[in-house]
C-alpha cells in the first residue's frame, strides 16, 4: 500500500464518525502529513459546524505549511453554512493536496481545484477512489441526478416470505438484525412506507438505537395515492409526518403533525409520479431514502426504475405461506452486483445494487 | 486465551489439513509442548498412514518425556489400520494429555483414558471444545448414530428459485460458487442425487478442484424407487455408480460400472426406506452425505428427517418462474439455526442446522 493510500483511508476512518450526524452533509474526514507524520487530523460532525480540512489546519498550526493534505472529498470553493475551504488551504501554505476524485457537486467540481492550482498547490487524484465513493454514495448520487439515493429494504424468510402465517410471531428476523436495520435508518434523510404497511404493521419507523439523542431521525413518509385513511390510523401517530398523496384536501383527515403533499398522477397510471416526489426530497436537502415497503409500494418503485441499492434481511426458515408469490416487486429484468453479505445473529444482511438489464451470457 | 486453548487451537489447524484425505478417519492433529516450548507436531493425512500423535512423537524423540500432548481427538486403544497410539503415549513418558473431550466412538470412549491414567498420566479435557466437535462432526455424528452426516445442498435464487426460466442461463451459481461446492464435495464420503436430476442435469457428482488427483472423490449413488432409467443415461456415465432402488433386477439394465443396491420400499409409502440405506452407507464407511437434488429426492430426506446440516448457495436474481413453489422440500416446521453466512462473489452461502420443532415464542 502507498503511503497516499494509507493516509486516504485514515482520513475515510475519520469521516466515517459523521454517518450518524453529518448528513446531509457528506461524510468528510482530513488528515495533514509533514514529513511523514500526522500533523493534524480532523472530521465533519455535522451541518452548521466547521469542515474536516479546517479541524485539521486548526490542529496542525504553522505546522501545515509546506505539507500534505488527505481529504475525501474535493475542498469546497462556496460560502455554503461555513465559508470555502480551498481559501484555508491556500492560507495555510500546504504544498500537495491529495483526493480520490473531482467533487460532481456542480457547486464544487473542479473550481477549487483550478483556484487551488493557481495558488502553486499541486494536486493528486484517484486515491482510494472507489472506498471514497462507496462512503459518500448517498450525496454524490445526489448531487449527480438531483434526487435521493434510494434504498430498498425488505424481510424475507428462505421460501420468499414476506411476512409470517403464524400470528403469534410478529418478526421474520432476529432482534439484532433489527438493531442494524435501525443503525441504517440513522443513516439516512428520509423513510418511506406505503399505506397498507402503516396500517398493518405501525411501524414508528425512527431509529431506535442506544446512541438516543445523538442520532438525527429520518423524515417520515407515508405513499398513498389514493388518500384513504381512517381517522384513528393518523391521529395516533407521534410525531411530525409527511403523508404524499393525489387525494384532494378535503377527503383528508387533518392533524397538527401530518403534513400533506399534493402530487398528481402519474400518466395512464393510478399511482403518485414518484419523480414529483423526488423532487420535492431533493429540494428538502434529503439525500438519501429508505424504502421500507410494503410490497405494493416496492411494486411501485421497482416499476419506476428509482431503486439503487437493496438491503434485505433474510432469515432461515419458512414463512408458512403456501401458494404465495415470493418477492413479487423483484425485478425479473434486473442484473444485480452483490456487494456485502453479513450473518447478523441468525439473520442473513445482503446488499446489492443493480448493474442494468441482464443478458444470458452474464 | 489460555496456553492450553493456544496450543489446542494449532492441534486444529493441523487436523484441518487432512479434510480432504483423511475421511473416512477423522481430522485429528497434535502438538507436544515442554517448558511452553513446541518440540513435535503431527497431523493425520490418510487412512493406513500413522495417526497425528505418532508423528508428533517422532519428531519430538526424548523430549516428549515430561511433556504436554495436546490432540484434538481421544488417542485410540485399539489396534485398526494403525497399532493403539495410547501404547505410544505411555513408552514416551508424557506427563499431560489434553483433549476436548472423550471420544463417543465406542472403539475407544473413555478406554485409553483409563490406561493412561493409570499409567500416571494426567488429563485434562473440555478444552475447545466446540471448535472440535465442529472439525469432525461428520465422524463423531456416525459413531453416536451408526449413520451417515447428511448434508441437503441446493442452489436458488433470491424468489426461492430452484431453477431458471431461461434455458440459455445454465447455472444459477457462479463460477467460484461452483468451485466452493466442488471443495465440499471433496470432502465427503458419498453424493446422492434423484434419478430425476440425473436425467436432467446429467452431474457427474465428482469433485473437480485444481488438487485433481491429492483428492479423494466421494462415492456416486442415484436414488430411483422405482428404478425406471433410459439405457442409455446408466450406460454414459463414466465411472463406478450405485444405484439405489426397490425395482427387480431383471427390470434394469446391466452394465459392469452400474451397481445396483436392492432396499425394500417403506411401510405405507412408494419411496426406498432410507434408513435401510443409511445402514448399508455406514457399513461402507461413508460416514458424510451430501444430497444434492432435486426437489423430490430432497423432500424425501427431508420428510423422513435425515437432515444434518442444509448448505445453500444463493444469488440475486429472479428465476423468471412465477407460480412455483418456492423450495418446496424446505421444511415448515423445523426452527434451523445459522452457522454461517458468507460472500462467495456473486453468490450468497449460508449453512444452517436443525435445531429442533420451532415454536412461536423463539
Amino acid at each position: 500500500m502507498s503511503n497516499h493510500a494509507y493516509f486516504m483511508q485514515r482520513a475515510l476512518s475519520l469521516a466515517e464518525r459523521g454517518c450518524f450526524t453529518a448528513h446531509p452533509n457528506p461524510n468528510v474526514g482530513c488528515v495533514i502529513v509533514k514529513n511523514g507524520l500526522v500533523v493534524g487530523e480532523g472530521w465533519h460532525e455535522k451541518p452548521g459546524t466547521p469542515h474536516a480540512e479546517i479541524h485539521a489546519l486548526q490542529q496542525a498550526g504553522s505546522l501545515a505549511e509546506g505539507a500534505d493534505l488527505y481529504v475525501n472529498l474535493e475542498p469546497c470553493n462556496h460560502f455554503g453554512r461555513t465559508p470555502p475551504c480551498v481559501d484555508a488551504l491556500i492560507k495555510a501554505k500546504i504544498k500537495r493536496l491529495i483526493i480520490p476524485f473531482i467533487d460532481p457537486n456542480p457547486r464544487v467540481n473542479g473550481q477549487g481545484i483550478a483556484r487551488l492550482k493557481a495558488a502553486g498547490i499541486e494536486i493528486i487524484d484517484g486515491v482510494e477512489t472507489e472506498r471514497a465513493a462507496e462512503l459518500n454514495r448517498f450525496f454524490l448520487n445526489a448531487m449527480i441526478k438531483q434526487r435521493p439515493y434510494i434504498i430498498a429494504k425488505w424481510a424475507m424468510t428462505l421460501d420468499g416470505g414476506l411476512s409470517l402465517a403464524n400470528p403469534a410471531e410478529r418478526w421474520i428476523t432476529c432482534e439484532n438484525a433489527r438493531y442494524h436495520a435501525h443503525q441504517q435508518r440513522a443513516q439516512i434523510d428520509a423513510i418511506l412506507v406505503g399505506a397498507h404497511t402503516l396500517r398493518m404493521d405501525k411501524p414508528q419507523l425512527t431509529a431506535r438505537l442506544t446512541l438516543d439523542g445523538y442520532i438525527k431521525q429520518p423524515r417520515r413518509i407515508i405513499l398513498s395515492s389514493k388518500g384513504q385513511f381512517e381517522s384513528e390510523l393518523l391521529e395516533q401517530i407521534v410525531g411530525d409526518i409527511w403523508v404524499v398523496t393525489a387525494a384532494p384536501t378535503a377527503d383528508l383527515p387533518q392533524f397538527p403533525h401530518i403534513h400533506y403533499l399534493h402530487f398528481p398522477l402519474a400518466t395512464d397510471i393510478t399511482q403518485i409520479d414518484l419523480y414529483q416526489l423526488m423532487n420535492w426530497l431533493f429540494e428538502e436537502e434529503c439525500y438519501s431514502l429508505l424504502v421500507e415497503g410494503g410490497g405494493h409500494t416496492l411494486t411501485h418503485f421497482f416499476k419506476t426504475d428509482l431503486i439503487d441499492e437493496v438491503h434485505i434481511y433474510q432469515r432461515v426458515k419458512h414463512s408458512g405461506l403456501l401458494n404465495q408469490p415470493s418477492v413479487p416487486f423483484f425485478s425479473e429484468q434486473e442484473n444485480w452486483l452483490l456487494k456485502d453479505v453479513q450473518k447478523i445473529d441468525q439473520t442473513i444482511f445482503i446488499k446489492a445494487i443493480p448493474r442494468g438489464i441482464k443478458n444470458a451470457n452474464d
